[in-house]
């Protein structure tokens, strides 16, 4: 890729932007646009929603930044939870150590790599290959490539330095939030799997014996887990069903009821559709009966258990408890609103083989992305295209084409091709027995990040130089020699993907392009759409993997192509500014794990330097500085030590709350006066929603928690 | 090596082993001998020691073969402890193992191969190669390897139902001996380490405090560790010096006394002896005092902490205590006679990064240690034993000479230079900052496993056909066609070995020639060398190793060369009635683990199967039968699941106790009228040894424990 084209790219791109950020603000100023770019102040009533086509608010302004930017971390953290603040720390910890990186990259390694005559690149500037500008320039067994050395050295130690302090930063955060937290059901109670029922007797009992027996002191009540998937589908079509007539019955009050009623009301029976839906209703509430009366005795060898401490709770979480470790098996509950329902009926042998057989299906996944992958990759290469496609030759020579081909297709359809990949992680992980949204969402965060390390990196740099060398991981000894060949090849295809997909997810994540059309079309074609309005919470297990694998660019090319970290330093800016925005306005959190996501972005950013210490150590040889390569080897050892360090230090807190957190907590509620309410409510706080009676004839709501499967979020 | 050689190698050790099991049931009649072959029993008053010379004892019996036979399984554990038990398990559990790879190795592989003509051998049986009875001669692409094949998927079935029944039935017996203990102290025990001391404060006080916040309900006392080995030195000098007095008084009174009393004797001044002593340790007794009332000042962030019950102790133990994980480090105490209190003065940071340096260390002997056994494989090729000294080429043609020097003489030289590990790697494990002696010996005993099957099995395989491919591991794709070409080759070494180092090592176990010198120089030197007998405790960290590499040869060379598992169903025989044996007459436990070596052993075995099938895929790659090879490559993944489910299954079983065996423990307790007074010798039970006050001159005699330094038993 020449200069040129980079500069078009550029171009497109902030123009694109622009014009985002231009629609953003003039569309989210329209009231009909509130549910899309403000849902959260609708749900907790701040702003109201509805409302008609407003002429004088199509000026566009930036106040929306200003609002973004101005409340502080302590007032963030308060209002959009510790999840959120954890994820804007990535996009500080990023932009400290870009900004480091970026001003040495700058001012002192991309001088030095221009100056290098190794590629003998004559062409005028504007033509130059974007390749001058990598250590690729720099004269083999030049000792300027010690001032590479040194800055690895160097930058590698800011890095840790900043990881150290985001850690403890985060974890005093965590402990924080727990001292100030209200007693919260989910602190005082465990979920209990593998319950080794006796015979003749039903798991409630077994489970009340148990406890009872071995913690009576803390012990509190349990509630047994049935198998209700089908209760579940049938619950769901009532709730369905009950909506739709409530909303038909208070179109038939209404005077602006007589119109036609939406997309259903074109083809229904104008008569007979309440009487009609209020038979249905019925019939399918005797269903839900029937179901739950037989359901009771489809009990499962699992239980929520209660406790009266949150001491009480871990002491039954952390000691193994019965002889056998496979039976009796604990796990801290997640919140009940986390609770993820329909899967973990699973005993532990089963668990154990679907996670073999989840761990085989990603693995599988992971290799057949690969065609796909390197279909794209045939467009990055025009010469290739032209003899694939001869007739085409024509279009491609013209200028602006082959500059649109080499510098925004590849990218854009590499993005549809990922935009499947976080759904599937989310069902595989769903399959492994995780109890809980939060779990199954950290889970498929981890496989999204390897997923794309891998499909994105890897399959990059080494099938876009040899797809063959699949293998080379295989040798180990090969490793930096051939990643140090690949990587700074590619260096030219991922400045152009920063700059098309980064700053192009990133305004439209602000732009919200998708909800804002469904929104548009459901208010055109159907009035009652907002009933069934929901805010949308953050998908946590796409956006940090995507936002880490930009991370992971900019440490990786720090010192082969320090060219991409301006670019990365606006991605991260625009970021920062615009999930801020996002988090007070848009998502509403719907769990809250404490900040456990930290520590998946640490490892990924050690696993970053690792990876640059084995380019750098494979470089180094390459431009026959054999000194610099071998000095190189106890980088990534020190930084594995550092890493050990900060687990044994900071990452225990992330698992469990220490016992004197706990105790300090107990003390602190043994003075309320509230607890007793609380524990009346704990009782209730398991229980299966499509378990629980349902009057829907009475009742003029049901209020019962949407915590039915919500993968897609 | 041809076959004749084998059977002189054979016949030699037969005859040797013969003749120590001869001497051994003359010597250990002989009522002198007692200390070395029954200390035990002197230990336990069930034999009287002393006596003199008798001549009607000197005719060989067996009967002691009929004494270790007789007790049951049940008897010998109660006698000899649970660690013994699991000892003797290793056994069984290999005679089982071998004697079923035995009848298919005999009896169908060892026929097969026999009749392949690759290797066309055609001298007559008595000067046939080793290789023709391995798998070597067994022709390139011949059907009957699917017979190989076969066997390897039997054994492995086998080998692993067999381990798993033995995990089950080691862990309930765990289970069983909990439940029948008495209580004792270390059972109520932890140790604490990393005690944030506050400015002020003593770390006594701290702990105090902290607990009393944390825990007031269960905890009981606690003893603060102070640094105090320059005060063990001294406490050991006065303690030598008190025995020595104490001999020479008894002498003086005694009418025998007035002879010469021993080596001593001979040049000390025999007037003043007795009162120059006396002032002597009166000197050390005030030295003592004075340091022990300087070392309380001494304190360490560290301390014993004691609970009323066990369960209260697992609770601190497992519920990460302070906010900070790396202070009130918790760890269950060891034995009170179990502790080793040099060492354990370190803090989390400091004991870190000794594991790191003695990690290195480790890993710096191993590759160290290639030299001196380069140089042994030299000895096991006469050919260039001859080119390099060729003034012995006369007498190496000798028949005789060169049948020893092939067949006897490496695995001698091989077997000093390994004499000096396992004390090597006491010492490095005594660094790691470990608490008790059961602990640095179970670490040692993983380091010498390690260290044995690198330096042993790997060595010679990889060396003794090709030194320069050490780097094999480095280039995993290669793994299987290297062990495949190397192993077979080196059966005939590993044969003569097991038949060599193998029985001879066993039959001095039972003979323990340097312990019977040893004796027997005190005994004519020295006539009070009974005041300092103490009854020895098997070296675990030494004998495990060298049993697993035996089990390690057997499952590698199963497939290959058959020949071996007769010669090992000889040695785990003898062993098997040896060890009990020594076990009852002779060791005495220094501590007891309950059991924790067999997860050790259980981990070897699983090792061994592996190297066993990557060796296969190899093997039917290189006799090109590549169907097979492929379709053994389910064997390592299905061998490492079972792996990880019996790491699921029982290994939680053997690192702590489960809260239903605390918690009946526990209450069984609290009818017994005992406790108070339990509590009160707990409150002391662990008080360092060296600060116990000393007052020598009243007291017939120390009676505190000899807890010092052990590692070289």
């Amino acid at each position: 890729m020449i200069l040129s084209a980079l500069l078009t790219s550029v171009a497109i791109n902030l123009g694109l932007c622009l014009l985002f950020f231009t629609l953003y603000s003039i569309l989210r100023k329209q009231p009909g646009n509130v549910t899309v770019y403000a849902p959260r102040l609708v749900a907790e009533g701040k702003v109201k929603e509805g409302g008609q086509f407003n002429l004088e608010r199509l000026l566009p302004t930036a106040g929306w930044v200003r609002k973004a930017w101005e409340p502080s971390e302590e007032e963030f953290l308060s209002n959009a939870g510790l999840d959120a603040f954890v994820f804007m720390r990535i996009f500080i910890f990023s932009l400290k150590v870009f900004t480091f990186g970026g001003i040495i990259g700058m001012c002192v390694l991309l001088p030095i790599n221009y100056l290098g005559t190794q590629l003998k690149d004559e062409s005028d500037f504007q033509h130059k290959s974007l390749d001058s500008f990598t250590i690729s320039n720099v004269n083999n067994g030049s000792n300027r490539l010690w001032i590479h050395f040194s800055a690895a050295y160097v930058f590698t130690g800011v890095v840790c330095y900043l990881l150290y302090y985001e850690y403890a930063y985060i974890s005093s955060k965590r402990i924080a939030c727990f001292y100030s937290s209200k007693p919260q059901p989910h602190q005082f109670t465990l979920l209990v799997r593998g319950v080794p029922i006796p015979p003749g007797s039903t798991c409630s009992e077994t489970v009340e014996r148990f406890f009872q027996e071995y913690h009576p002191s803390t012990y509190l009540s349990h509630s047994v887990i049935r198998r209700s998937s089908r209760l579940q589908n049938l619950t769901a079509d009532a709730d369905k069903m009950y909506k739709k007539l409530t909303r038909l019955k208070s179109k038939s009050d209404a005077p602006q009821s007589q119109r036609r009623d939406g997309l259903f009301g074109l083809f229904g029976r104008k008569v007979d559709l309440l009487d009609h839906y209020e038979r249905r209703l019925g019939d399918l509430e005797d269903n839900v009966r029937m179901e739950q009366s037989s359901v009771t005795a489809k009990e499962v060898p699992a239980a929520f258990v209660s406790f009266k401490t949150r001491f009480g709770a871990a002491i039954a979480l952390h000691i193994q408890e019965g002889v056998n470790p496979t039976e009796w098996v604990t796990e801290q509950a997640p919140e009940p609103r986390d609770v993820y329902w329909p899967f973990f009926t699973v005993s532990f042998i089963r668990r154990w083989i679907s996670k073999l057989v989840v761990f085989v299906a990603c693995a599988t996944l992971t290799v057949l992305f690969l065609i796909p992958v390197a279909i794209v990759q045939g467009l990055t290469h025009l010469d290739q295209l032209e003899t694939w496609f001869p007739f085409l030759t024509g279009i491609l020579r013209l200028s602006v084409v082959s500059q649109v081909v080499t510098g925004y297709l590849p990218s854009l359809i590499l993005q549809l091709f990922l935009s499947f990949v976080p759904p599937i992680m989310i069902l595989l992980s769903s399959m492994q027995g995780y109890i809980s949204l939060s779990q199954i969402q950290k889970s498929a965060c981890t496989k999204v990040l390897l997923f794309t390390i891998w499909n994105i990196f890897f399959a990059n740099v080494l099938s876009g130089s040899a797809l063959y060398r699949v293998n080379v991981f295989l040798e180990p000894k090969e490793i930096p020699r051939v990643l140090a060949e690949a990587v700074p090849s590619q260096a030219s295809f991922f400045i152009a993907y920063v700059v098309t997909t980064g700053w192009t997810t990133i305004a439209s994540e602000l732009f919200q392009l998708t909800t804002l059309l469904y929104n548009f079309i459901s208010r055109t074609f159907s009035s009652n759409s907002d009933d069934d309005f929901e805010p949308p919470s953050i998908p946590y297990h796409s956006e940090i993997p995507r936002i880490r694998l930009f991370g992971l660019l900019g440490v990786t090319y720090f010192i082969l192509a320090p060219l991409i970290l301006p670019f990365l330093l606006v991605y991260f800016c625009l970021g920062y500014i615009i999930f801020r925005n996002q988090f007070l306005k848009v998502y509403v959190p719907k769990y809250e794990t404490g900040g456990q996501f930290w520590p998946t972005v640490h490892n990924s950013t050690i696993f970053s330097l690792i990876l640059m210490h084995v380019i750098a150590i494979g470089i180094f040889g390459l431009k026959t500085l054999p000194l610099a390569s071998a000095l190189t080897i106890p980088l990534p050892i020190l930084t594995l030590l550092f890493n050990e360090y900060c687990q044994n230090r900071f990452f225990p807190m992330f698992k469990d709350y220490p016992a004197e957190c706990l105790i300090k907590k107990d003390r602190a509620d043994q003075n309320d006066h509230n607890m007793s309410e609380f524990y009346d409510t704990m009782a209730n706080a398991y229980n299966d929603p499509a378990l629980m009676p349902i009057r829907y004839s009475d009742r003029p709501n049901s209020n019962r928690d949407p915590l039915l499967h919500n993968s897609q979020v």
